[in-house]
Formats: C-alpha cells, structure tokens, sequence
C-alpha cells in the first residue's frame, strides 16, 4: 500500500493532442512516472458520440489499469466532456479530466462574466464546459463554438499560417461579437494555435489552457491523497517495459532519465504519432509500443 | 444457388464518404439490392496504418457475410489501396475496391503521360495508384499528392469556399507544374470539390471520379458472374431489416421502392452521418442501424 506513491500515472487522449497534457505534468510533476496511451487507430473522438466514446474510454481505463496505474488523467476534452463522469464510479482510483480544471479557472478569470468555449462538436454538444462554468459562477454566461477544422490544420502542420489565420477568424467571429473577456481552448491541439488566436483576439481575452490547470489539480489531487511520488526512490513501480520502450541510451543527463520514466502506447503505429510527438516533447518517442485496445 | 443473383451487394468505406461510391452503384446497377457499412466509429482511415485497415476491413466484410452478399464494393480509397490485396484470397465471393477502376481509366485517358492522383497520407503511401497506373501504361509517370485538410473542409460543408480554394490551390500547385492532364480524385469526398479542382486546373485537366469506374466495373463483373440482379423478383434475397430499416413510409413512388432496397449501418449513431448522407443520396436515410464492429 505504501508503494502506492511511485504508481505511474496513466494518461489517455484520442491520439496524439493528449501528449500536451503529458508535457504540463511532467513538468509541473517530475518526479512522476507516467503511462500515455494515444487511441491513435480510432481518433479523432471529436465528432463521434457518447455512447462509442465511453465504449472506448472504458478500454482504455482497463488497458492502463493493467499497468498498476495510480490515478488517471483523461487528457482529451471530448472523453472528459462525455465519458469520465460514467467511468468516475467504476474505478477504485482518482480519475481526472481536463474540463473541470479548465473551466473552474475560466470562470474565475471573467470579469465581463461572458466567456467562450472552443472545442469540437462533441464537447461542445455535451455543454459540460458551459455547465461547470455556470455552476462555479451563475452570472457567467458561456458561448461555445465547434471548430472541426483546427486539429486536422495543426497536424497538417499549418500553425503560422494564412489558411489557419482565415479559419480561426470565422470561428472566433461570433464569440468576439458576444463580448467575451476569456476563451478556454477546450481541444488538446488548440494552444498550439495561441499566437493565431491572440493575433485575432487582441490582448483583452485570457486565454485559458485546460493542460496547464489539470497539471496543477493533479498535483493537489495526488498530496491530498498521499501518493505523490516523493521522487526518493527510483526506476519502482513502474511498468517494466518502460526501459527498453523509451530509453533513448542508457545515460546520465537529466533529460535522459526522464525520457526513462515515460512509457507511451498506442492503437496504430502511424508514424504520425511519433512524428508529432516530437513536435510537442522536448525528447524524442522512438517505441511507442501497439496496444489492440479492443481487447481490453 | 440460383437465388444468388437476388442477394445484396455490401459495399463499405470507413464513413459517409463511400456513399458517393453507393449513389453510382444505384445509379448504374437500379436493380441491385445493397447493404451499405459506414465504419463511422473509427474515422478516418485516411492516415492509419496498413494492419490497422486490415483488421478494420476484416471485420467490416465478416460483417456484411453475416447479410448474405453475393459480391463486395470496398468504396474507400484507402481500404482499397492497403486491404484489398489481403482480403481478397480470404473470401469466396468477389471483392472489388475503387483504386484499380480508378488507375484503369486514368492510365487511358492521359496524352501527355502525365497524372496526378490526390487522395489521403496513407493511400498516397501505399502507391497502389502508381502502381496499377504504370501496369496499365508503362510510359505513364503519376505524381501523387496527399490532401489530409480536404476531408474535414468537405464534412464542414465549405465546398464552395473562399477557405477551400486556397488549401486547394496549395496541394495542386505542384501537381501541376508536373504538366498533369488527368487527376484521379481518390478520395470519396473529393468529388464534391469538384469544382474548386476545375476553377483551378481549368479545362485541359481531366477529373477521374473512381465513385463512377468502379459502379462500371461492378455491373460488368456482376454479368461476367452471371450473378447481376435481373429485377425480376422483388425483396428476395436481401436483409429482412431492411423495411423497417429504411422504408421511409410504405408508398408506391420510384423513389420509395429505391429507399426500401438499402439498407444502411454504422459503427457509430452519430447524427452526422444522417446529415452528410441526405446532401448525397437523393432521400433521406433516417434509420441507420448500430453495429459493434469489433464483434465481428
């Protein structure tokens, strides 16, 4: 029971977007071991319904459950948006997602109580950020808006562009009409779009990142509890494959050893996944291993 | 044995897109019954790997055996590029795919020897195009193009789209400095954008839409087979769901025996394939039924 504390973490998304949620605690949690699995075979979960996303948001809890995991973090805003309040009950560890730590802080950042959602069409047809801010603060009023065509336009790799630029101005139109002071980017892939869209939104909107603010509640979450790794021991409780998946060499540099805490699965070995994978870590994710999730 | 001719044809393609692939096959072959798979829970296919599309389209056709098909239409560019070759020593039935249709008119169409082909990252990929392209005329040189945003642009509905043209502009620019004069669309949705590919290729290009060389080369092997529908016999050999399935009310109109021949299922209830299917079929599929594909 004592051993609890160097569990890993396991951290799920739909694909690939999840792994900035991944970089937000391994750098706000170092001395955590974390377990990522990307649904890379059935992504995007964006505009797929309830029901097949708790299907496969269930899987993947037993897939990483098998891996001793202490505490999961649904890092996709869709399966949080419409899976984790089903799963919460059937699991003997925290699980957390990102729009309750997104939408608490969106809803304490607004001061002309009007604030926007961005997310695709499933979170934003599930109302849970609207909810969430409606609950911590009634007086807000949310505005959500449904923006398909920024995942594919940030893995084509179009991030400073004009076609991105046009996009993010149609989408972002009608929320800047309602005179909204905060946006919450409700899509894992969306802060990798931030200069486009303070290049539109000007200065007078904060931009809420729910990565950032569910690193930080997943931090209180694992001391309130007891079972934050106090980083004293080392390479235990851990899954035992993490060495040959991820070490890049055995050595001794401070990136290196973190590389070796990290163990990334997936649904399909695409090699997009390492690809952007390397666009988003500051180390390189060279064995993803395949994971056939429907078994699971 | 005899009654085989009165079976449906199943025809699948990972979403909504291989409904253009079905409208041909309506079109062209009236009197065949078909049972149309959407496998709308996993999404595109488009930039997934080989095994993954294997183990997809497998259980898609054991799916459709289940529905007693007499012959199968893979109406997705990308499973026919990576999975058909697998599939079809595995089956005792035919199996034709979109991609060999495709490269076949292509590869006689061209005088300048010269054809583009533009589909997904993974069909792209596989070459497969290429390949049949050059088999067909050994003096033909294709360039190929992937164009992963075109996809979501179409399921955004921005077809006529100031957006559209200028993605589009970029993915063809190099094909056309190639000296191009034919341009397979090998993508089920392409189709639609045929005329943003015109405003910019201009007349001297010709558009190859595979949708409609492979309702052809199904009525052909359907008669070589001796196994086409003669229209003789009225709802025989085809699915007993299909009526409540489909009928969208007992009427006597062309159109209303039409709907009651197709029978129509997905992997996930999304409303969306509702939608995307009444802007291509000429009625309204209002009953598409649930399939956990991954049980077959």
């Amino acid at each position: 029971m004592e051993d609890i504390k160097y569990a890993p973490i396991g951290v799920f998304d739909s694909g690939v977007g999840g792994l900035t949620v991944a970089r937000e605690i391994m750098h706000q949690l170092p001395d955590e071991y974390i377990i990522y699995f990307g649904d890379t075979a059935r992504v995007p979960y964006g505009s797929k319904s309830r029901e097949t996303i708790i299907r496969f948001s269930r899987q993947i809890v037993h897939f990483l459950q098998t891996k001793s995991v202490k505490a999961v973090v649904v890092a996709c805003n869709t399966a949080s948006a419409l899976a984790l309040e089903t799963l919460q009950p059937e699991l003997d560890i925290p699980v957390i997602g990102v729009v309750v730590p997104g939408a608490r802080v969106a809803a304490e950042s607004t001061k002309t109580g009007k604030v926007g959602v961005i997310a695709t069409e499933s979170t934003i047809a599930s109302e849970l950020y609207t909810r969430v801010i409606e609950e911590q603060n009634p007086r807000v009023q949310v505005y959500g808006k449904a923006c398909p065509l920024f995942v594919p336009l940030v893995e084509e790799g179009w991030i400073n562009d004009l076609v991105t630029l046009e996009v993010a101005r149609r989408y972002l139109k009608p929320l800047m009409e309602t005179g909204i002071d905060t946006l919450v980017m409700g899509c894992t892939h969306y802060p990798l779009l931030r200069e486009t869209f303070r290049q539109i939104l000007g200065d007078g909107v904060t931009l809420v990142n729910p990565a950032y603010e569910t690193a930080r509640e997943l931090k209180d979450l694992l001391e309130r509890e007891g079972i934050a790794n106090d980083g004293k021991r080392v390479e235990a409780g851990h899954d035992p494959d993490k060495t040959e998946a991820n070490a890049m060499d055995p050595g001794k540099t401070d990136e290196e050893k973190a590389v070796k805490k990290y163990s990334f699965y997936v649904s399909d070995a695409a090699n997009k996944f390492k690809e952007f994978a390397s666009t988003i870590l500051p180390f390189g994710v060279d064995a993803a291993q395949l994971v056939h999730i429907e078994d699971y």
